[in-house]
């Protein structure tokens, strides 16, 4: 037997008002139709099956390679989608049919439900969900046993079935070749001219064989998102969802509202994390830090015991007990040590740092090496580019680098290598030597008042 | 006919605990007083004449220079707020008045109260809503008919009329010259010795003129400020409804809760706002752009397929395909090019910067016109003032400003002119020269093993 | 008579998954311990007794020294805690016991229960609350002349026990002789094998004294944290009531939901803070300021009419009339005065910063005075250090500090002192004189084409 899920997201999504198709619209940072897929994988399905249409070029740059692609052309309803998958779809397989735009429903529901129809040795299995108020969605109509009876349309239904508050999910799960049997019957013959997928429930249990639902859902997973004001919504569900899974590990969230951390973020025990943070992509946090206030951390892991102050961190690792921050900036490729310090308005690109070396402020390292216990004084700049070419600068360990100083690259300065304020170092310096490259103080008495005589001369010439 | 609004703004409001009048604290950026304007005029009124009292002359400095003001200097009820409008009234106008503390009501609902008023051929109509729990309103009492009776107070109310959930809204519309008898006509007969402008309504039916009650607000818009906890519910509402019309356009907004959009603000399709976001003025953000995370942008135009991170931009132009941030600010009069990058920790003022420009790191470029493809390295300073006058420098084309140096205005780089790192410019530089202006470096060898002893022999001699 | 607390802090708070106990959890910025031990100073308490047990040397640590310790190494029940605390507790003294981890029990609650419990002349209170919803709580039982009867845990209790909706709030008040007999009586006979305080109510009763339940507290102030997602809901309560006091006293807080002010910060009237403020420790901000979005400011005092823009401001003072930000950072012992401008990307630190001065932009100013009116340029560094040790600077009245230039301390600009852009300042700088250090430009024309042919060759040759 073969798990396989088809995803139906071929629909426009006309009010989101954008010209890209509805499912690749993220939620907490990823697409729509990504996070149906991932779930589909988490909960067991083997292979997914996309019935794509409107922007399929779109969506297809987003989701995994693997993913089989079936196009529908012309939109004829759900039922319809699924026929376009035939081709897919073996024998024995267990279906399961997810709508792209349904982001939050979640892998422990699907698991379940898979279980259910297979224990049940169901051919046809309805996810359902019971809710306060049932109006516009179709009802699950039950026998006396309480077995699946049908499922009725708002519009179709009479009052007692209006009364029902057990409500159709629109997630079914499938033996393969009932499935294939069944959309061969599907017909038009309905107001709308569309076929659906709805139907195929009738048609299986009507040929004989034993059909289910499975009240396993919340509404809040059914969600589907067709405008931007609902793609706001489920982002703040999952938001909670998220945010909620961290804080039950031991990770102190002050405001979890306003935080934001993507599905494959890791955080460690005891680290607190402060209003207005972004954490993306495979981020990595360790235990007992403080990320602080307004940083976005992405791609990067960070060590245990290290404090991260109101900065972006991109594509980077960081050790254990180093500050950052606040007003730092570190670009891709930077890997800094332990015990560091980088402070405040200090860019760092694609440079190692060792421990115990410190940046405090208003400094650019940028392709370089910089190796332990290195100060690097304010204003210095690690120059890189000369207009064509990018080259590398090595500082090695115990190394004095003076403010406002430039490292010229590519440049060496050896172990414990000092640099004077102010120079612009362009050759390599030894080891334990004092590099210089100023020019020497004059003063000028009584400059001031000479200059000021002179803007005032030009004042009254005016 | 003259459609005229009257609004009322004479009060304190001695619960904001403020020096300034209620009506000019600010909801979204804008005055309460000028919200209620702003709806007035664009529902189709004429002339609006606001009743001031309290703080009246900072009331005037923040409202539009046509608005006819009138004092009201004893506060008297709302009959005498009005009365003193009362020269201000022409027989046939069309009166509205309106509460300068109710910054929530919408134009639709104005229009329709207006279109009900004059179809009905009313002498004077009273908006009204119905509402869950009417405890503490006026109520709306109607005839077997349906046709407004009265306004009972509560505390005057019998229990019938205590179950009547139509409340008044404190807005009505008025003809001109019935609106003026009947102000002659109040009087001040009650426990508070005020005059109730309520009143006129059962005077105008009185005198045998056909009045109307028009169900059509809803409780919200009608929300009074009294105090600062009410400000921040109102701001919360009206923020809510900002980010929702953007939301129906077709632009993303992460967390609408946590998203701050002056009401003037235009915002193209498919533009995504992160959380934290402050846009306000004139401001317009184009299609497909990023606002980053807690950037705020202020009487600003940025261009398609921009991207802004965590930046402050303030009455400037940025044009398409380019980067701003993180950390950047520009300030007024900027205008930066297409595919240009602003890039961490610079400074933009008064300055012109061309297409397929950078200015990547630790900059300040005031009063400039730097040209396209100029490379603006680290850490360089357009020296633009000496104390006494401010200058402006040019770069031309295809220039390359070395890192760390110094273009002391004024000063012209001309096309391709090449400054080296750590140079200060004073004079111009021709087309294609390398300007320089730095001392050569000087190595000390065995300077630092000298300078430890020197420092250990200091900290003996302590 | 003497006014004693114990409270119960020997909890370890498993669900809390943190390695630290559950009461040095903070909320709003202080541990909840301390809260509960605030709170009960503030209500009139003289002595805290604190009931220890896990990670007792974590909470010593974080609590108020002069408060009473208390050892409980086994963890037996409320009973057995507050026995640990039996030699503490004097005849005549009036006890209110209290929980480590309900931060948000209030003040006047504590008052009001003292008052009732000592003017009715009770030797036990509890205090309760109704609820809607009692499930899981201790009901209180009262006899058919309203008074306390006894208390009745949910699995004990009949249907009509269970109907009850008035609750236990686990906070008691006792007369010392009383509880001290009570404890001595307490047995732990029960399923759970643990000695309760709910107990101690009956044994006082039985034994013939008046005991009374006092209807005191909100539902809210009696939530217990035992959990992260509790730790987050107790925070949001506790901001929104801090807010809520601000914006009472006449201060605009735009999202009361995104602001976060610690519960000792001081804020004059019409100031307004923006969202996404960070407000700790004891700051004092003065009328009229603006502190804008995102801004963080711990234990610092801003004058009147100032506004801080995006910035950091700790253990610094900030005059009147002056601006910081946006994207400034104080540190410790930062005096800046009034009318002064500290603009974007600048640090100060260790520094007294004079009237009407300004640092614009993109400085270090570290351990220095600066005196009124200075200019101080762009890119300016005060080098503070030698790599080995700080020292410090002064620069007086009216110096102007060219852009990009340092002062490398000790080092003194007098009077109207003026520093040329670009210079490196190693020796004091006399009274109005001019201070240069920098090589002269020198022009290479046509340099950039024989480079461009240098970089052709190099990429020819690879």
């Amino acid at each position: 037997m073969n798990f396989k899920a088809i995803i139906l997201a071929a629909g426009k999504g006309t009010r989101m008002k954008s010209k890209n198709p509805k499912v690749v619209h993220k939620v907490c940072g990823k697409e729509m139709v990504n996070h149906v897929i991932d779930i589909s994988n988490k909960s067991g399905v083997n292979d997914v099956v996309v019935i794509l249409g409107h922007g399929s070029e779109t969506v297809k740059n987003v989701i995994p390679e693997k993913t089989i692609v079936v196009m529908q052309t012309e939109q004829l309803g759900t039922g319809h989608a699924v026929k376009m998958a035939k081709d897919t779809i073996n024998d024995d397989d267990t279906i399961v049919v997810l709508c792209g735009d349904t982001p939050l429903i979640e892998e422990e529901t699907l698991k379940k439900l898979f279980a259910y129809h297979l224990e049940n040795e169901y051919m046809a299995t309805v996810l359902t969900t019971k809710v306060d108020d049932p109006t516009g969605y179709g009802r699950v109509i039950r026998d006396e046993e309480g077995n699946f009876a049908r499922i009725v349309e708002q519009k179709d239904a009479n009052a007692e079935e209006l009364a029902v508050n057990e409500i159709n999910s629109g997630i079914y799960c499938f033996k393969g070749d009932k499935l294939k049997e069944a959309l061969d019957l599907l017909d038009n013959n309905n107001a709308q001219g569309e076929y659906y997928l709805t139907d195929t429930m009738k048609i299986i249990k009507d040929r004989g064989s034993k059909v289910g639902a499975f009240v396993g859902a919340t509404i809040e997973e059914l969600m589907g998102v067709n405008s931007r004001v609902q793609l706001s919504q489920a982002e703040a569900i999952m938001r909670k969802r998220i945010n909620q899974r961290h804080m039950d590990n031991g990770v102190t969230i002050i405001n979890p509202e306003n935080t934001y951390i993507e599905s494959n973020v890791e955080i460690g025990k005891d680290t607190i994390i402060e209003p207005g943070v972004m954490l993306k992509g495979n981020t990595v946090i360790g235990e007992e830090c403080t990320i602080g206030m307004n940083s976005s951390i992405t791609n990067s892991t960070i060590g245990n015991f290290t404090e991260v102050k109101i900065s972006t961190i991109i594509d980077s690792t960081v050790g254990e007990h180093t500050t950052v921050g606040p007003y730092a900036y570190l670009r891709p490729k930077s890997n800094v040590g332990s015990h560091v310090k980088i402070g405040d308005f200090v860019e760092v690109k694609n440079a190692n740092i060792g421990d115990y070396s410190k940046a405090s402020h208003l400094s650019y390292i940028g392709d370089a090496d910089v190796g332990k216990d290195v100060n690097i004084g304010c204003g210095v700049v690690f120059v890189n580019y000369d207009g064509k070419n990018k080259f590398r600068s090595v500082v090695e360990d115990g190394a004095f680098i003076g403010s406002n100083s430039n490292l010229v690259a590519p440049v060496h300065v050896q172990h414990k290598g000092y640099i004077a304020t102010g120079s612009t170092i362009t050759d390599d310096v030894p080891d334990g030597a004092l590099a210089i490259a100023r020019q020497r103080q004059v003063v000028k008495e009584g400059w001031v008042a000479k200059k000021e005589a002179r803007d005032a001369q030009k004042e009254n010439n005016k």
